[in-house]
């Protein structure tokens, strides 16, 4: 398939409705009250209508991981300096963070793709497709052109493509880069209609003064860079990431090859708003895995009417929430398969 | 060790704090934000602190799931009729249920204990643990007598035990029996303080009628029987069931051998409430696996101060919750081992 973002727009058609029909009618088959898995029988839905198979199971789950730096990390938004960007890449590379010990223990595939770490970053195993080295400081212009921001998601659908080449039928999102609540913040407050001071969070642990500054900031981009908010690719190139971007490309990869995808949280969520403008109906392909502390989440998740998975004030990123759901959904996909309906193991059903 | 219930609660020590502050210090030298794993830390916590050691690891977990059936379920408070539980067994034996196929997905062993169905259940694997043939009709006398209700407990014991001594470190609890949310609402009531009307529930689906006679039937109960709620044994014999008391024996035998147990839904924590009540040091080894949509169990669980890992909106009962959750202890204990630390991976920290 091409790998050019507006072809790949045009390849996702929205998800099957008969299929969402007959694993329903299957789901109300099986030996257990009527609907009585709740969250676990919608997901195993969600799973079957996106892949048009009731049966479909989950095989080679991948959670890829994008990383990328921010110009405006210099501004004193973030608990951390830039310099832990590479450091943790270098960190998942040699197998010691927590997504990669979440990873192995959901048997996925952990892919990282260094899509814009300021520094050099050729440790072992990290994909190199930096379109440049960290976005330009948005509180003075765009942190991107309009060709980067595309580059960006075409790297995502390039990354989709290669992993469900080789058998993946779950991918995972997931996100590194100091500095990245921040444009995850102007996205949402863009793209639902909320106030900065509704939507920005303390991210990896920022005290009431920075919190301030940092809402300071977050109006401030937005002010400077007027987005169109109906524009995906002007809002990602305005006011994103290139990490972003290429979740946002991961989604809509997955999507044109009918392959679901578990959101994973905060960072993760600003990809999926941007692949929804870009492309409505790739939102029936994605998972919500958790909901994340930062206060915006639940407003992004509304907007892509997506109820979480998980709910377990985690607030890590690097794909931690997509790791720990892979487990439901498996689960999810099996019950739909695998339980004996009341006609298979002869169990009485419901008085009427 | 001895089997006996009063043996066994002298057995169960409260757990160690010096652990769980060992435990904290480790998760905050690793290569992540503060608290960013937010339950998933406190879980690592706890599953440390309840086997005494900072680096346990889950090994060869296992669900236990007990069956009963109840006199009182000839009362129409359930909408399945009781030869469903003899039936579901069969189904658990044959491997067709949705416990068999989450505990299969856990990687978790699945043993079925027939504790005190009415009808026969001898299917190949089903352990033959019957202290009677169904409860009595409480709404009439006691479910129970207090021998019977000692040697529900003491079956609960000797299948922990058994277990353990097998080489399992992580236990959970399930159920089957058609009418037990209407024991488990009234062991709530009482041990709550909650009216009946506030915790009794649908069940696995009764319309509103069905709903005020269930009502009226856990109020009858407690009226009749008038259990001592300092006296768990009482309250188990008066109006529990066998499953409870074999889920209540199933907390105190692991708990005696410092393993932590999964307790399921609304059934099972009214068979940890017992065991809370017999040792209230037990509380320390139960985690809560899931919330279920039965509207008594968040005041059981606050009662027992605990905060359930899921909330799926499930109320299957088998031990689906407790499976669904194995998944997340499990990668909980790995996070708290085998994550790098800030000195390990060499990572900058948090700026001061």
């Amino acid at each position: 398939m091409s790998l050019k973002l507006d072809d790949v727009v045009k390849l996702i058609t929205p998800v099957d409705v008969g299929v969402a029909a007959a694993a329903r009618r299957r789901l109300d088959s099986l030996t257990k009250p009527l609907g009585s898995l709740g969250m676990l029988e919608e997901t195993a839905v969600k799973y079957a209508t996106a892949r048009g198979d009731v049966f479909a199971q989950v095989r080679r789950p991948a959670i890829l991981t994008f990383a990328g730096d921010h110009g405006v990390a210099k501004k004193g938004i973030s608990a951390y300096p830039p310099e832990v960007t590479p450091q943790m890449v270098a960190n998942f590379a040699s197998g010691g963070a927590a997504i990669n010990v979440l990873s192995r223990h959901a048997g996925a595939e952990l892919s990282v793709i260094d899509i814009g770490v300021a520094a050099p970053c050729e440790f072992p195993g990290v994909i190199q497709r930096k379109v440049a080295p960290g976005t330009a400081d948005f509180t003075e212009g765009p942190a991107m052109t309009e060709e980067q921001a595309r580059k960006a998601i075409e790297v995502g659908i390039e990354v989709a493509d290669s992993h469900i080449s080789q058998g993946s039928t779950l991918l995972g999102t997931g996100d590194m880069g100091i500095g990245n609540t921040t444009p995850s913040s102007a996205i949402i407050a863009l793209l639902t209609g909320k106030g900065p001071e509704v939507v920005t969070g303390r991210g990896t642990g920022i005290d009431d003064g920075q919190l301030r500054h940092k809402v300071g900031v977050v109006q401030r981009i937005l002010e400077v860079n007027r987005p169109d908010a109906r524009d995906g690719l002007d809002v990602l190139a305005k006011v994103g990431g290139f990490e972003i971007g290429g979740i946002a490309g991961l989604i809509l990869g997955a999507a044109a090859r009918r392959k679901p995808v578990l959101v994973d949280g905060f960072i993760s969520t600003a990809g999926a708003l941007i692949a929804a403008a870009l492309c409505p109906a790739a939102k029936g392909y994605m998972v919500a895995s958790h909901l994340s502390v930062e206060p915006g989440h639940l407003a992004m998740l509304d907007t892509l009417g997506k109820r979480a998975l998980l709910d377990m004030n985690m607030r890590l990123g690097e794909g931690t929430g997509s790791a720990l759901a892979m487990c439901v959904v498996d689960a999810a996909a099996r019950v739909l398969s695998d339980v004996a309906t009341f006609a298979e193991a002869a169990v009485s059903g419901a008085d009427k």
